[in-house]
């Protein structure tokens, strides 16, 4: 099975990492790994997500040694000599997307643990790079087409969300069992792992997501 | 020629405008087209931009005569029931693309003016939709990979950026002639249409896209 990883590097704006985790759920992102700086508070106080999965390594070292243990290539998004530009798909099987820092880009240390690399051809004069999160983005949504992922059911003019576990308690449910458990073990899991703040209050730790995507 | 338009109906966040703005000059785009009000100056502060140009209507009839007379396509970016998926490319001229506003996406009255629609098929189960500025990011990304505009000159890992008037006075220039009497004509329509706080000031009407830029 084709997976895709995000592999965040000290990545410095709240904003940033909230929008890209609403474009890794919508494109099928299996956990958005996140390597150095652990204080992650600065943008997990507002509760924690059930729908993506976060996980944390010291070192870039450590994050390459676990996504080879997944069967991964990793990919810089970087605008190197030897990039291909993500439109011709030059992908072969899961890979992780690394993204380096909003400013500096991918650091020679973090091109080392990568595979091969992708960019984004542009075409105007007035910007030397995109936003991370859109480059992001782009990466991901030319990798669910490679990969010919399964589209997400709708509702009118929305894509179906998976019901969360407050909206469970009130019996309605539009997931199967299997996935409200995985949806609690991933919910635990991102709890006991540090990264959000889960002081056990039901409203904060449920509108982890709400209020990250209530900005746009 | 094949172009690409912006066309951007009551968009309300300031952040979004400016990440739009950034997006619209990297993939080529001709022209951002603001429909409805006018308090521009609520993103428009910072100064003027000389490399995305401005244009507005009062009214989404008004924006659809004037798309018509450079005969472009009108494109919704929304999921509607005949909506194609972006990587599909149906395209087949110049066009432009319609986003609505945040929260609420494309209203019946915005559809109206569209010739098609299309949308970007989602994997993920944890968002009913993308942020604004990263859908029509994506939707521009496939239009030039379409259109196949010219890729822009690089320089080591960035994209080369047009310089601005205040640069060229440095006696520096890496544009020619024509593109900065275009450059300079582009800042004196955006500053005389109102959309920006052209109060003289050198230092602020040159940092438009600096200062917007910055925060990512």
């Amino acid at each position: 099975m084709i997976e895709s990883y995000v592999v965040v590097h000290n990545i410095a704006k709240r904003h940033n990492v909230g929008t890209l985790a609403r474009s890794a759920t919508a494109f099928g992102v299996t956990e958005m790994i996140l390597v150095g700086r652990r204080d992650f508070n600065a943008f997990g106080s507002h509760g924690s997500t059930s729908h993506v999965k976060f996980r944390h390594f010291h070192s870039l070292a450590d994050a390459r040694v676990f996504l080879k243990s997944r069967d991964c290539d990793i990919c810089g998004v970087e605008i190197t000599d030897n990039a291909v530009p993500v439109n011709e798909h030059p992908f072969k099987k899961s890979t992780a997307f690394l993204l380096g820092n909003e400013g500096t880009g991918l650091s020679a240390k973090e091109c080392e643990i990568c595979d091969f690399f992708v960019y984004i051809p542009q075409y105007g004069s007035g910007t030397a790079s995109l936003n991370v999160t859109v480059a992001a983005s782009i990466v991901l949504h030319q990798f669910g087409v490679w990969a010919g992922f399964s589209e997400r059911t709708r509702d009118g003019n929305k894509f179906v969300v998976a019901e969360r576990q407050k909206q469970v308690r009130r019996n309605y449910c539009a997931e199967s069992a299997d996935s409200i458990i995985e949806e609690r073990r991933s919910r635990r899991e991102n709890a006991s792992n540090g990264f959000f703040d889960e002081s056990g209050n039901e409203v904060s730790s449920s509108n982890f997501l709400g209020a990250l995507f209530a900005d746009d």
